[in-house]
């Protein structure tokens, strides 16, 4: 993968192997093109160091235990008809790996999406309402976290009040500085979803850094995706704004670098 | 007390009962000569409808019991060698009067400063750092209460972080909307204390509707009065904020009221 990758962001096209799952062997490799925009998507991509070095920007997506049992619970149970043994042992089966060689890769990521049961309904255990955080690296070059009203400090907000009125159980935002596996981050949480656009156009109003080219952007891309799963919460709107963060690094990156046009980023 | 408020705010002058403490008699009255802003300071100024119906603004302090507790060992203990016993029996010997007669003001009051024990010191009871409520009421003609970064919603902020760093407990800002004695109000809140110029400065800076003339009165003013006591906390910081809202207040009342040039306030 580190070569394969390292020729592509130095213009070199690779021909990159497939794995069939259905039959356990290779498939005829693809062909891939250096591209303006890199996005090394799996289960490994900040696994080898020599990759990360080569990475311009990196998201880590950590779905909390709860919730994930939530999630297979509702597709595995209800939708394929397991029984909720057969669910925790799948899980149990794939910890060990999981805990050995996906979840360290958090540490390096430059944003990790966080996504945890809410706290709005006590005792829920739905994982329909979700809490999710924006966990951002400070220090990342061309890389501003996002603020709410004043950058650096602890906040709590529930937009919910006089100017705008929201349906149960409402909308709560946090926003702080932390550590997070040692380095310094801020971050951004959001608990509860969106039920209308004046929600929604509301809370962007008051979000600061969020590398929109126009007021409004981030709802018109949410509205645009409206029937994507999370597109009125949490994990939807970290993920257009992650996406505005990214085409930002590449004006900023290929502002920065006349001479080296092929830059890589990961999602 | 009515008679005389209302011959006051119609431009006469009244001759003021003076009680003397000391004999339990009646010195020689005081003549007072309607004055711009009428000050009616003391136990009962809202006790009354009719001086209630003559009051353009009215301020109550709300003194918690632990406070209030904390204050007078302070004073009568430390100070005046009382022993705790008696301290106690004086606060109780007060208190079914102040009950009945003094407390049920402040649900009639614009402002309400309530002052109550720090919650950023565990277990704290020596009532030196406080927490203090400005509850204003809505709805009040001239009078637009203060807000903290978005007004009508919900907000908790602890300014001390990476662009301001405080000494121990810190400070901690709250804002919402909330209900007093069945009407609307907002509340501020800060708990923790100012040790130093740029903290007093920074929270200034993001407070809305102080009614300031320049950057900076709130903390100019706190400044010029900071060998009083509570300079440093949210008793100094609200009613220096008050101040200035009886300021405006009386601006926009003269302004609104041309053939009316005496007016009545009450702190």
């Amino acid at each position: 993968m580190y070569e394969q990758v390292k020729a592509i962001k130095d213009g070199t096209a690779v021909e990159k192997p497939i794995y069939n799952h259905v039959t356990g062997l290779l498939d005829p490799p693809e062909l891939i093109k250096p591209p303006k925009i890199l996005v090394i998507e799996g289960l490994h991509p900040m696994y080898d160091q020599r990759v990360r070095d080569l990475l311009d920007f990196s998201i880590y997506l950590d779905i909390s235990n709860e919730v994930k049992f939530a999630w297979k619970i509702q597709r595995d149970m209800a939708e394929r008809g397991h029984s909720l043994e057969s669910i925790k042992a799948s899980i149990e089966a794939r910890k060990p790996d999981f805990d050995a060689y996906i979840d360290p890769q958090k540490q390096y990521a430059d944003a990790v999406i966080e996504v945890l049961p809410t706290q709005l309904i006590p005792d829920d255990n739905e994982g329909k309402v979700l809490r999710v955080k924006l966990i951002m690296k400070e220090g990342v070059e061309f890389f501003s976290p996002v603020y709410l009203f004043d950058e650096g400090s602890s906040i709590s907000w529930i937009p919910c009040g006089r100017k705008l009125t929201c349906s149960y159980p409402g909308i709560k935002f946090s926003y702080g500085p932390d550590a997070y596996y040692g380095h310094e981050v801020s971050v951004l949480e959001m608990d509860g979803q969106f039920d209308r656009l004046d929600e929604l156009i509301y809370v962007e109003s008051h979000l600061s850094n969020i590398s929109t080219k126009f007021y409004g952007e981030v709802t018109q891309q949410m509205l645009k995706h409206a029937d994507f799963p999370g597109s009125n919460n949490g994990t939807g709107l970290f993920q257009t704004i992650v996406g505005l963060k990214i085409r930002d690094l590449f004006e900023q990156i290929v502002a920065s670098r006349a001479k080296t046009p092929v830059e890589a980023t990961k999602a």
